[in-house]
């Protein structure tokens, strides 16, 4: 993933923003977020992600989705769903979701 | 700011996105980053705000209000307007904003 920010799109679409603090046992976890950022690039209507992590500390995932289909679809698929088992059982000591409508977005850039 | 996620809300609420990556030229922006996380505590409406920096790279701030009157309040604040400015001249290299109304939100603690 590019470290520049993800632009923004044209409203209406999609924002889920993902804020974890991990725990001790991470066994697993790289492969498996690695498996993720790949999966979910395949979902209809993905549009992109931002992820910025402090170290030993709060992450924040914020991902894109065209629409609200898009999102059934990925919070459907058999292999996140199991992702998400597993983080809850081992990898996160606590996170919170937030599915939210973009309503408005702008980006700037230097010239 | 803890680095505990902010809980979830009963939606709906606003979660305003804001992705950055900074310019070599950082003069005086730790006082006015750490002014700005202040005065956004006085603005009836703000809920809570988590913040993660990749060491050198991205940095996402997502803060939650909780209608778009508080948006509104926050956006039009003079002071907040004038750091805005500065930022655009000085500060960052680029950023995306993306403000969006929360529909379904979620909260995981383990026990």
């Amino acid at each position: 993933m590019s470290d520049a920010p993800v632009e923004a799109f044209e409203p209406p679409y999609y924002a889920v923003v993902f804020t974890t603090v991990r725990t001790q046992e991470q066994s697993g976890y790289r492969d498996t977020n690695a498996r993720m950022e790949e999966l979910v690039k395949d979902v209809p209507g993905y549009l992109g992600m931002d992820h910025a992590q402090n170290p030993g500390g709060l992450g924040i995932t914020v991902a894109y989705f065209s629409d609200a289909e898009a999102l059934t679809r990925w919070r459907t698929n058999a292999e996140h769903q199991a992702a998400q088992r597993r983080g809850r059982a081992e990898w996160y000591d606590s996170y919170t979701i937030h599915i939210a409508k973009v309503e408005r977005s702008h980006t700037f850039k230097r010239a």
